[in-house]
Parts: structure tokens; sequence; C-alpha cells
């Protein structure tokens, strides 16, 4: 038996815990995965595209614990009533090459993005931060938002979509977040005096949903949505004005905001600024860019912490999917008909 | 909710079905698979090699369905009671993304394993074939002689492993099999006189256990333990005197038993005699090998006869692993708390 948090468990779990409380524990592993980076096996992902859209997996291991992510990105499955990305992950134990646990990861990849983002933003943005701007409003944006609150301290939000109805949404589930929220009348009006920006839209297209002339100095621009090759968001003149930030870069290349851009453009490796060996922020005005397109060694870190939150509780189930004989090179006899096994 | 075959229902399934009977099924289903071969992505597995052993993700997509089986292989695991191999798969609908199916793939991966080695033997052994050698009598082997019995008319098997009560346990499982069974005293009693050897011994090292003064002219070798770098079964002679038979060539060259001949010696695709573009046998007296390592095209398709098989049946349950809000951007719904929430 295998440790399952199916996804009314998931929902519960993080319902009952809290999401702020869960982002910033998360942020607390995630600072510890990124500090020893360099531990992880790190491999571009392993992507099945077609022109429906993507299918990934993400492995990743530390020697000790394997992980990986199923996960698709199919942006016309919102007008189908189904969800652009979902997914599921496993955490294995190397030594043995069992699983130990399944998870739903739509929701835990929801928070663990969100969680990566403020942890990058605690150091790349600027400490007086109080305005995050949110281009799109889909799944993702609340829990960006209660994210840049809880370790941030981010107390205003303007938020664009071209979708009337995703604003309305976040309108209504962040009612009651404490954030004061500002409808936006356009990407410009909502990115006019942020500190933050967070583009997080779903196209799978090079569209241009940060232009150059919206973007001032020391803004901190958190770019999620750009995450597979042809799907991008800023325009490429931003990221000649800022520092670039990126978590694994042969897989950034491929799919962030910088496949626009030759090769050899200069970015930073995230986990360098997170362990210490190298600076964040340095100036007041500087532009920043994280340009996140979710690597494995963050999906490693959301299992790892969720085994740990649920392992004995009520929210950890069990599935069936390892068979177990007694005698371990007697696989046979657990399908052996009475009729061929005889007396036995 | 997604259909979910687990350990008790896979085996439920098979015990009632019978496995001979499965075992001709996925060879039609192998067959059409090997047919349209090209159709398939074809991208070498995902390998995550610690000291301890394997784990191995093995995905591929016709374009309609995409599947990947996640699989390890620790040799030293029977030590501690555990399988060498365990696995478990998941089919998906390239369109939309979501998976359809999780499935144990332990016992299916023996099915499928049996079932690809009989179907490439009723081409490269001779047609008047009667005798198997087994060497190893571990966890594939019940299945691999059901497999050449049940497509090949193979009455007698000879067997051979270092372990007695390996030996034993098959002796046990055969009783009742129809299958006439020799237990040799070692590796060349087992191979003398056998038209087939199969060769599925579990050693993660270049382990020699089919020297070339064993193998005679005529023999077909189904080389299926060689499976990793570092894990081979044959003197690497015996290759020299055959037509060797590959599934993935770029696979086979970095896992298979020809990892240890230079990088242009001779193969031939096994998929094209299966195809009818390619000869198999062609002489009484050649000699000939399957070098099989085990690709993601014979997984795709165990799962998908799987899912054909059990699906609105009791053996296929389901697992909610896929979170689906009514409203798809809405996510963050599923677990706003009732604080947060307010009045809803």
């Amino acid at each position: 038996m295998v440790l399952c948090v199916d996804t009314p468990r998931m929902r519960e779990w993080i319902t009952e815990r809290g999401i702020e409380s869960i982002l910033l524990d998360l942020i607390g592993s995630l600072e510890a995965s990124f500090t020893r980076w360099l531990e992880f096996e790190r491999a571009p992902r392993v992507a099945s595209h077609s022109h429906h859209g993507v299918i990934e997996l993400m492995p990743t291991s530390d020697g000790e614990y394997y992980a990986f992510k199923y996960v698709n990105g199919h942006p016309i499955n919102p007008s189908r009533s189904l969800q652009t990305v979902t997914g599921f992950g496993v955490f294995a134990d190397v030594e043995t090459g069992y699983p130990v646990l399944f998870a739903e990861m739509n929701l835990l990849t929801a928070l663990r993005t969100a969680a990566t983002s403020a942890m990058a933003a605690k150091r790349l943005a600027r400490a007086d931060a109080t305005t995050l701007a949110l281009i799109g409003t889909g799944s993702q944006s609340e829990f960006q938002a209660l994210a840049m609150k809880a370790a941030l301290g981010i107390t205003r939000v303007r938020i664009w979509d071209i979708d009337p109805e995703a604003m309305d949404k976040f309108e209504r589930n962040m009612a009651s977040s404490g954030l004061a929220i500002h409808r936006a009348t356009s990407g410009a009006d909502a990115v006019a005096g942020a500190d933050i920006v967070t583009t997080c839209t779903a196209d799978k297209a090079n569209a241009i949903v940060l232009t150059d002339d919206m973007v001032t100095e020391g803004m901190h621009i958190n770019a999620i949505g750009g995450d597979s090759p042809g799907k991008t968001e800023l325009e490429t003149s931003i990221l000649g004005r800022a520092r670039v930030f990126v978590e694994h870069e042969p897989q950034t290349r491929i799919e962030g905001e910088i496949q626009l851009l030759p090769s050899d453009s200069p970015v930073e490796p995230l986990w360098a600024v997170i362990a210490g060996d190298a600076p964040g922020r340095e100036r007041a005005d500087e532009i920043t860019v994280f340009d996140s397109v979710g690597f494995a060694i963050e999906d490693w870190t959301a299992l790892q912490y969720l085994r740990e939150q649920v392992a004995g509780t009520r929210f950890a189930g069990d599935v069936d999917l390892i068979t177990s004989p007694q005698d371990p090179k007697d696989l046979f006899s657990l399908v052996a008909s009475p009729a061929l096994a005889g007396a036995r």
C-alpha cells in the first residue's frame, strides 16, 4: 500500500491547514531545496507535444528520494469545461525503488508555484513593495496573491484579465482576504504603480501581455505564464533592461521568456541567490525578472513536504498499485488460476 | 474520476480471464502496434540511476493516446523481501491531457514482456521449435514459458537457476501447465538441445549466463535480462554469430546486450519484421537473437488493451487524482476556507 492524497483529501488538508500557512511552510521547504540545488538531478522535463497541448513528466532525485510529476497544459481546455493544467505526482524511495506517495498535484502545483514566486520576490522585489499587479486572473491568481501577501506583506492587488468573469471570480474569492483590490481597465492600468507584476496568462502563443512601456524602474516582474516553446508573455525588450533570474537554465532557454533571446543572453540562477552565493536585488531602481517555468525540484519539495504533513493522518489514504508477493521471485503465484495451481 | 486497476483487481482480472488467453490477445495487440511503430514517439526511457538500482519513466504517444510507465529495477530487493521490479502505468487522452487509466504494471509488465518475446519468437525461432531453455527462473519465468507454449506450441522447458528454491518454485507453479519440465544441473545442461533459449536473470552486472560454446546452429536466443547499462547476459562473441533484432535501437545501444559491441554493430529492427517489411528467420541453421530491453510502445499497448478489456467492468475501480472545479478557472474555490469564502 502506498500513501495516496487524492483530490478530496488534498482539498480537506488545504482547507483545514489554511493556504497562507501552507504557503509559508512551503517557502521554507523550497529555500532548503534551492540552497542544495546542485545535489538534485537536473534534466529538462520530458515533453510530448501535440497540436492540442503538451503532456510532461518532470522527474528529479536527491539520491535519497525520487519524485516526478505528470502535468498537462491544454489552453483550449477551459472552453470545454476542463482544466488547462492538471497533474499528479509520485514520491519514491531511491533505495528500494518503491513509490511511497501518490498525490493530486493540481492544487499542490498552484501552491508550490505561488510559494516559488514569493520566495523569489522576497529577494528580487523592493523591500518596501506593497502593490502587486496580476495580469491573468485564472486558476493560479488567488494563490499568487495570497503568497505575496503572506511572505512579503503585499496589501494591494491590481488585476487585469481579458475575461471579465475571471476578474469577477478573483474579486469574489479574495473579498475576505484583507487585500485591497483594484479592478483595472487594461493591462497598463493594472501595472501602473505596481511594485511587483505577475503575469499568469495561459495562451499557448507568443502573446505580449506586458509591453516595455508599462515597465518602470524598480519593478520586479514574476513571469509565470510563459512556460513552453512558443508560449511567452513579455515584450522581449523588457528582458534587455532587466536582470533575469531562472530556475534550470537549459529548460528555461527552451520554455521561458528567454526562448526569444539569443542563447547566450545573460541570466542568473535563482538558486544561487537563495543559497546566499549571489546577490538578489542590489538597487532600488533596477528591474528584475523571474522567468519562471516551473522545475521538478519544486514538485519534489512540495511532495516531500506533503508527505511529512499527512503521513499517519486522516489526510492520507492508500492505493494498492504495487504488487507484493510473499516470495519476491514468485509473482506468478498471484495470478495462478485455481486449475493451473492444482491443489494449492 | 480516473479508471484504476489496482493490484487486487489486476489479479482478479488475470485469474478470471486466464494467462494464456490474455497473452494471445496481447500478442495480437503488440503486432498491431509494431506494424505502425513509426507512428509512435520513440525516445529512450528517462532513467535515474543510483547505486541501489534504477527508476525509469517510459513515455510514448501515438498522437491520440499517451502512456507512460514508472518502473524500478533493484536487483538487491529480493534479499529484503521486495520485488526486483515494480511498476505502474498511466494511459491518457492526448486531446485533453487528462489521464484515463491508472494501472498496476508489475503483473502487466510480466505479461507484455512474455507476449513480446513470443511475438518475436514466432518470426525468429524455427517453425518446428518444441523446446525452451529458461536461464533464470525468477518472476518472469512462468509467463515466458506460458507465452512460448500458447503462441509457438512449445511442449518442453529446460530450466536453470543458481537459486535452487527459484527452480522449486517454477516446477511447483508449472506442475499443471502441461509443459514437460527438465530441471538442469547447469546452464549448459539447460541449453543442450533447446530450440529457444530465454535468458532472464536479474543481476545488475555484465554476467555471462550464456557462453558461446552453449549456442548451436538454429537456436533463437531471447535475451531479456540484459536491460540496463552494465547489465548483460551473453558472451559477446555470440552476437557476432547471430542476426540481432532490437526494439528501439538508440535505447538498446545503451541498455541491451549490444552495449558491449561497437556502436555500428549490425542490428535489425524487430518492428520491420512484424510489419512484413523485412524477413525474420531465413534459414534453419541461422542463429537469431532478440536483444530485448522493453520499450514504451509495449507498455502503451498493454495499457490500451487493458483499458478496452476492463472499462465498465468490475475489474475497473476509480481514483480521484484529477481536480475538476465547476469553473475551470476557479481552482481556488475548491480550497477556500469557510472564513475566507465568507457567506458562500
